[in-house]
């Protein structure tokens, strides 16, 4: 098999620890397979590269801030490879240019748009372990590009797609992906399999195991991801292509997302273009806003709310008064709410089986919790709540919905 | 004019530094200069990122290694390209691939084989100033590598050689290069003047100021290279091609060099081959020698006596035992002397004079300092003293030979 693994920042936090994944990638080449590994910065190393960035400037230029942060990951490369060189095996690292990988240039959160990994593959194929550091790329320029938190976990999947690997394991510090943070719900279980789709609802709500792109990539390319524990040796949770058998799970994981906040503008004019020209200029401001609610109109006017990162919410009032303080008495028909929560069951089950928003009203209600807001995709239902009731939230879906139990027995439940 | 600026670890040592060399790299241009820069990593940082690499292996692979240090560069010029943008200019980094810098692929003492600075002149052309990393190339199979200590150096002039520059400014703690430490010698003076020829020989026996090669791509490409401080602005040294003007000053200046030992073999055969035999296993075990003198012959039987660093003594008689010990006897008459110094004087102005040995001799014997051994070249006379008598012999050549007084009154002193 022709296998890529991939090491987050804990997985090669210290000396100790580069040493162990050296260990682990050997134990993996002896077995037979070939190997290719994608690693992360020394955990803290680019909170640590940004904070040199940051006394420089408060808002550095980005290509020069990608230069800098992109030499985390070159030191890790350089010591595994040693690490591995070592043990007796062959390695031989890889940075961004070289493999090559290349991006677009928008530095800091650039997209990756080919690899070409043919030195890659021949470094595997003369029994070498290549060892290429994640999270960067070069553009077209040839300047180093950054893909973003997290962009490790896209590296290793899109290296898997590009050397067709059979699987990409993406090790990490918990042992898979988990129904729900096992932090606030101690029934919480591993999960053995989950489809692409299910992943990347979880992960747009909350559950911070695998990077979004990372999973587009493995979905686009079919690449079976593995995340799994660094520190043990056990199974962790397989990210594959949904099967019949997925189906029958209605309620796959549950998560929350904290410091939401809501927006309201009252007495709107009723008509076609109000909504264009609300949010296009926080579209152009950088403000992702998430749920919007329009209510029944009456008399022509009517109310609008939408939730946004709470950090959010002051920039976005300013905004709305200067840009179209005409819709919302420049700004006096505005109203803002913080400390709310969004909390969402993921499941492709959903697709199948009626009632699940139902059941989960009737669940939350039972604990006297309200709902604010409601927003439902295909294998989704998420709802706004006070954010005091997240965590009670959480845990009553997560039994409710028999997660706390194994799926063999939980088919039943529902 | 063009300049290029090379600025030391300790000139870019912490963030204040990084941001008063930007000033500094603004002002030159301000004053109608293109300027191109290069930076060697932030004082420390190469050692830091060497002993990380040591705690995983304490012979590391050298590959890995220079993908490793390298990043020390890679920092600096990320950030004070950052810095230069903060102030209003317009900066770009540039690493050693981007350059681009090819060099053979000796990794951690690679030399530069070829500069292609297309790039760096295009953005000099543009306005923008041009960020580039010391120390730091390319080799033809894209292999990161590095130029040794000091390598930084090299880059500077390297790269005012490729740009065809009109000076190469190496910026450094120390206002140029003086006729001899001023830490042993407090008449020692700043020279203003100085041939590359004797740049390069006070380098090789102390002079740190400035890497021997860089010395060498000045004088082969005929660069002028400006030796000056980082912390003041007033005039270093210039190190330019040999002049008229500079043959009236006989000597330029003077260095020790401590920690040297010498090995003696007596009775050894005197006839053709013997010599080869003796050094050709050192050579091939990495050891230096440096001065050879040979006794007359008696009896068809010689003594051979050669001066190397102290560290290497140990290795070195193991290995005239086991490679050569017909020769000496199995090791029996072989003699070792640590705790030596070589003391240099040089100075183009010797081809001219006459006589300047005899006077070195006769300033040594009236402290009653012995000359153990000598070695002479065209512009330059080293002797082989006691280690205790380094810093008295320093002062005494360096009064004696007029270097206290201005040049102009120093002619008339010989």
């Amino acid at each position: 098999m022709l296998i890529v693994q991939k090491y987050g920042g804990t997985s090669v936090g210290s000396i100790a620890r580069i040493k162990r994944v050296a260990r682990r990638v050997l134990a993996t080449q002896k077995k037979g397979h070939q190997v290719a590994v994608v690693v992360s910065a020394m955990s803290g190393e680019t909170n640590r590269l940004l904070g040199l960035a940051k006394k420089i400037s408060e808002e550095p230029d980005h290509r020069e801030v990608d230069v800098i942060v992109a030499t985390g990951e070159q030191v890790s490369v350089g010591l595994l490879a040693l690490a591995i060189n070592k043990l007796g095996g062959k390695a031989q690292s890889f940075l961004g240019h070289q493999v090559k990988i290349t991006t677009d240039s928008a530095h800091s959160r650039a997209r990756i748009r080919a690899i070409d990994a043919e030195g890659v593959l021949d470094a595997c194929r003369q029994g070498k372990i290549a060892v290429i550091a994640g999270f960067q790329g070069q553009d077209e320029n040839g300047s180093i590009t950054t893909l973003g938190r997290g962009g490790s976990d896209t590296t290793g999947v899109a290296i898997a797609a590009a050397l067709k690997a059979d699987v990409c394991e993406i090790y990490t510090d918990v042992d898979g992906v988990f129904t729900t943070d096992p932090n606030i719900c101690p029934t919480a279980r591993k999960i053995d399999r989950i489809s692409y789709e299910e992943m990347l609802e979880l992960a747009s709500v909350g559950a911070k195991v695998l990077q979004i792109r990372s999973v587009e990539f493995g979905m686009k390319y079919g690449v079976p991801i593995h995340v799994r524990s660094s520190f043990n040796k056990t199974e962790g949770t397989w990210v594959v292509p949904e099967d019949k058998s997925m189906e029958h799970v209605v309620v796959a994981g549950v998560t929350a997302t904290r410091d939401e906040a809501k927006i309201t503008l009252f007495g709107i004019p009723d008509k076609p273009g109000v909504a264009a020209r609300i949010f296009a200029p926080l579209s152009e401001g950088g403000i992702v806003v998430d749920m919007i609610v329009q209510n029944v109109s009456a008399d022509g006017r009517t109310d609008m709310t939408f939730t946004l990162p709470k950090g959010d919410v002051k920039r976005t009032v300013e905004l709305l008064r200067t840009k179209c303080g005409d819709l919302c008495g420049g700004g006096e028909r505005v109203s803002t709410s913080e400390g709310l929560a969004k909390v969402s069951v993921v499941g492709v089950g959903m697709r199948s089986h009626a009632g699940v928003a139902q059941k989960m009203f009737e669940m939350l209600a039972k604990e006297g919790i309200n709902i604010l807001m409601i927003s439902t995709s295909e294998i989704k239902i998420s709802v706004v709540v006070d954010g005091k009731y997240a965590e009670l939230a959480v845990r009553v879906l997560h039994d409710g919905f028999g997660l706390d139990k194994p799926p063999a027995e939980r088919t039943q439940v529902q």
